[in-house]
């Protein structure tokens, strides 16, 4: 979809003279969500990271990395076992609670103890129990190899880290549109209906369009979902990461230049709140946004949106009425 | 959203006695797709790699890995340099084309050469130009640590490799969620429209509804599409592949087993077909997927969804007409 958009960079340099847009750039391969264990007696600490990585069938050995002042590492390093569990997507709670070590986290979640005591976080799709193999210099971090004793998998869908936001799969929208256009004969219909290729296909089309149209005027997606949160009110640093879905980094770089740019303050409790500023652009982008909605809905009746988002809130609505 | 599904074990053992199910299992977590590629005069390797992985920031460094037995391993370890091209949605071809090492891979692409003269490949989302730091030994792999001398980051979503599928990223749709419901008052209405979020939480709604109903009627996402191509025409594997936008490894397992139940046979010209039970079990599949959508449909009116459906599809038509 997006190949029609122009290419342009964005950011690049030297990672040393701009460790931030570095990250940023780091931050364009897309993962899933781990949250790492360890158990040695009462002790029990566990900490989310992306940075796992499949290395090897057989002997099976996987990786993930540490920071060396992370106040865990001593911690993992010395245990010689570790857990590693895949978060499914529903489980992003998990994620920040285990962003950074606290006392009590492995109160406030269900788990089962591994062969070594490691947690195995109840409702991950993915458990892997390893013992250290060997720890490996990576720079500020430590790389841990595991050789994997054993694994199981489990069924969900995966929490995702793409772009500095929390995300979620979706099948390649070009596998609808094929579908979607060689549906004319019974026997080429797409696998789902017609009427589901459609809805994911105009989904993505839409979303990317929204995209364009953000950069257009100038905000990225953190800035504008940031900008629309603190309207709602001030908040903490925490609360905006949670109600935005993005992630820590993210939150901070944006407001580090809503904060440059004027738009956003730290109030007298230490809340963000948007300036005067702010509010303009906010309100700004709220009608440039609603001149972008009119754009793509011109030349369809009102009656028919109306029909068309009944249509929609009533296949939403049934599914969870049903407790699915 | 699919927390209220059961959470059920799918497989689960020690990895050294099932080497596919613990590569399944190690599918749970979602990745990026990169191509690494290396120069030296005129000889240039290129492979795609899902292995990446940020390590370090300071000083900077990342790393993937590969098979020790790869043809293309001499030429990585012996060159001491390589570029790293993180790929963009619409990129799935270079994925397939990096797949194996082939003469001529790099006449297909453009790209220029970065400082050490290793392929940057236009359209990527990120460039990471390396000098290799370290070859770490991972068991059948080497793990290859490479310390970033210049980055870059473009405009562009990323292409991801989730359970064995080639995808695309979503925003978690708990977001949209969150919006919809707090949209009464003009000025806590979600960034993009009402119309856009009950779009996209529609869609991940009944994509959650679709892959539990396949799951009750005993079916893979990747059995269910391979036999849905195959009601297409008999094709070779790599056809498969590229049609179902399934990764190689899956398409394997999907065989193996569509030929263990008797579903699909290997014809004379060594093309992959459905066989007669086969055939069965794909209109089996089909009936059960109209059943399902009708099911989902019921109490919507012929005329309010053909409205819908045709709102959809001028939205998603306009916006390709117009060159987006």
């Amino acid at each position: 979809m997006t190949d029609q958009f122009i290419t342009a960079v964005l950011e690049e340099g030297d990672p040393a003279e701009d460790t931030r847009a570095f990250r940023r750039a780091l931050g364009q391969f897309g993962t899933g969500i781990t949250v790492i264990a360890s158990s040695s007696g009462d002790a029990t600490v566990g900490m989310a990271a992306n940075s796992f990585s499949a290395v090897s069938l057989d002997p099976p050995l996987v990786l993930w990395s540490i920071r060396k002042e992370s106040r865990s590492a001593p911690a993992f390093l010395g245990n010689g076992h570790f857990s590693v569990n895949i978060l499914a997507d529903h489980q992003m709670e998990l994620s920040a609670l285990f962003g950074k070590p606290q006392p009590g986290q492995f109160d406030q979640v269900d788990w089962t103890p591994g062969r070594h005591g490691d947690p195995l976080l109840d409702g991950a799709i993915a458990h892997f129990e390893c013992v250290t193999e060997s720890v490996l210099d990576g720079g500020d971090h430590h790389i841990m190899l595991g050789r994997v004793e054993r694994f199981a998998r489990y069924q969900g869908a995966p929490l995702l880290f793409t772009q500095g936001q929390y995300s979620v799969s979706q099948s390649h929208p070009d596998l609808a549109l094929t579908a979607d256009t060689s549906c004319a004969a019974t026997d080429t219909q797409p696998e789902e209906s017609l009427f589901m290729s459609l809805l994911q296909a105009t989904d993505h089309h839409m979303s990317a369009l929204f995209q364009h149209h953000r950069r257009q005027v100038g905000v990225t997606l953190a800035t504008g979902r940031v900008l629309n949160r603190l309207s709602r009110g001030a908040c903490t640093t925490e609360a905006l990461g949670h109600d935005t879905f993005l992630g820590e980094n993210t939150v901070e770089d944006a407001l580090s230049e809503l904060v440059d740019n004027g738009r956003v303050y730290r109030d007298a409790e230490g809340n963000w709140a948007l300036t005067e500023e702010g509010r303009q652009v906010r309100r700004a982008l709220r009608r440039s946004a609603e001149q972008f909605t009119e754009a793509q809905l011109r030349g369809i009746s009102k009656e028919d949106l109306e029909t068309a988002e009944r249509v929609l809130a009533t296949l939403l609505g049934r599914g969870r009425r049903e407790g699915w």
